[in-house]
């Protein structure tokens, strides 16, 4: 495939501009050869829709799997594409290695892809809190990209969610401590888990039974707190340990105090989120809104005249994280803490957008 | 109808009795008469349900609604019991009238009933923040029903789940600031809300589209920002703002600091909560659990090796209101204070079942 295309008006809002030095392992070839490592999956397909949506330049585009997902092909810009399983040698010649098959297939075979000389973006938490690592969200501290020694994270969805929203406020007024509580969709568990909610809120709604498969509790209906794995000392999931870490480094504050609630939603592919956020001193609502107004990767939905703020149903299919309800927080009586509600799509922000977004960097111009 | 029955075994858990000192006015009547205004709405007809499956001993049973009901009839006990039009007249020889058709028909037919006799305890937002009013929660405050003149107002459904469940710590150690962040139910929005849930699911998974008319947004696999009337000045919606001034006044703490924030989602008729408590002094979760574990009208579910918590399905029928993800809060690194979890049925605690509970208490035993 040769489909290369100038990107600059791909990119149009990322105005965080990491400088172009030279000092840092950019991506030479004008055309890359790039790999998809769980192309599968609702990442994966996401991933290929970004790609494309966004015209990225690509000479040679290799889908890797599971063996038992060989042999089936994907469409990418008009054509099929084979799906190969993933080896060791598939990253021969490969100049760019989308990560996205969980943890395990990250540890197992970046650093094969790093040997093979491609520049690895990682969808999985492998690398996350490697101080080697970078982990970027684009809008927010795209100049960590630099410092790459052949894999680059991307971020946790809630966590690169939250950030696109908090960081124009943060860079005017150092935010000291944040309340999140969650709204996170199916996605975030995979496409199964997707399914499971549409196949068992239609077996509520015909009157049937349905045991859950996917997710640990019943969907139709229904929310629980995050199915990700409890550490049972401190009471706190996985999820929310990560996006407590994860948006401590992005936000380059390393003892941020969060309180953080992840709960799963019956919504399919945008989480939500509720915001507390205190700064070091008195902000002004208006203030906070001409910030957020102007800022990269965000669009302002907050209408009270309408009652019209950050839904799911807008945020899904977005490239935008949607942030609206901003207002003074009752709670905290001195007036330096504000309240938000924030949505954003949790395959495009939450993981592939921000992924190809990284890879837009890692480019020569 | 006579179906009078022994009321101590029916409501074992309020033991936060209200002593007789035989100075507030009780409800004479061994079978007292009883109107229910609203006789046709979900929270009526969970009204009913609760009055049958509590033996509440009624001599005479008179339905209330729109004219537009009127001749319907409803089940009560295995019999029809016909719907009348309310009018000013209707509560001649009432004891007891039960008010839940919005705060519009209160404040027109309250003092109606009180006039002709009758206790009401209503179920609106007419009269909860009125000093000469009780705003009753019977396992927080079950002694302010004494202070009654003739109308005592059942809380709005999230202040009354949350305040059973912060009664049992804030009695051991006061509270001094709450953050919430709610997941609430269609049912809140009354019975044409939760047939919208399901019909707009049902169109969305064969593909089709539904045209919102209850509610102000698509409600299928989406969530927004609570539906009620937002206060443009604050940027607060009417819900937030009635479970703020509510709980205060539950809990005794007029100028407690609450943030909060309201969410509608694709729930049935069971409201979660998110809750940070912040305490005037650390205390241990070991201590807060033990707190809960016996306090009435609450179930502790908080199972960290089974990652089992309060969920709607599971709080959806069931009188209690579940509570659980009990841990220290991240956001305050001084230990003072909590998060945990809450699951509540909208249409039971948070409507219909506090309403009887308070009426229980009205009942000359």
């Amino acid at each position: 495939m040769s489909d290369i295309l100038d990107l600059d008006a791909a990119a149009p809002r990322d105005t965080q501009e990491a400088p172009d030095t030279g000092a840092f392992r950019r991506i030479e070839a004008a055309a890359p050869r790039v790999a998809i490592v769980g192309a599968t999956g609702a990442v994966g397909e996401a991933l290929l829709d970004c790609l494309a949506a966004r015209r990225f330049p690509i000479g040679e585009l290799r889908l890797l799997a599971s063996p038992r997902s060989a042999g089936r092909t994907l469409p990418f810009r008009g054509k099929e594409v084979a799906v190969e399983a993933l080896t060791e040698r598939s990253f021969e010649g490969v100049d760019l290695a989308l990560f996205s098959a969980g943890s395990g297939i990250s540890k197992r075979y970046a650093a094969a892809a790093v040997q093979a000389g491609a520049v690895v973006v990682d969808n999985s938490s492998a690398f996350r809190m490697d101080p080697d690592v970078p982990l970027v969200v684009p809008e927010v501290n795209a100049r960590a990209i630099e410092a790459h020694r052949g894999i680059i994270a991307n971020p946790n969805c809630v966590a690169a969610i939250a950030t696109v929203a908090l960081a124009p406020l943060h860079r005017a007024h150092p935010i000291r401590r944040l309340t999140m509580a969650t709204y996170q969709a199916a996605s975030g568990a995979g496409a199964a888990a997707m399914e499971e909610l549409r196949q068992s809120t239609a077996a509520y709604l015909r009157g049937e039974a349905f045991e859950p498969k996917v997710l640990p509790h019943p969907y139709a209906f229904n929310l629980f707190s995050h199915n990700a794995e409890m550490d049972p000392e401190s009471g706190y999931n996985g999820e929310e340990l990560k996006v407590v870490a994860e948006t401590r480094r992005i936000l380059d504050v390393p003892e941020l105090p969060v309180s953080i609630t992840c709960i799963r939603v019956p919504v399919l592919r945008a989480h939500a989120m509720a915001l507390s956020v205190e700064f070091d001193a008195p902000v002004a609502v208006e203030e906070a809104r001409a910030l957020l107004e102007g800022a990269p990767g965000l669009r302002l939905v907050d209408d009270r005249a309408r009652n019209h703020f950050p839904m799911p149903s807008e945020a899904s299919g977005a490239d935008d994280v949607l942030v609206g309800r901003l207002r003074r927080d009752l709670g905290d009586p001195s007036g330096r803490t504000l309240a938000l509600f924030v949505a954003g799509d949790q395959l495009l922000k939450g993981a592939a957008l921000n992924a190809v977004q990284i890879a837009e960097r890692l480019l020569r111009r």
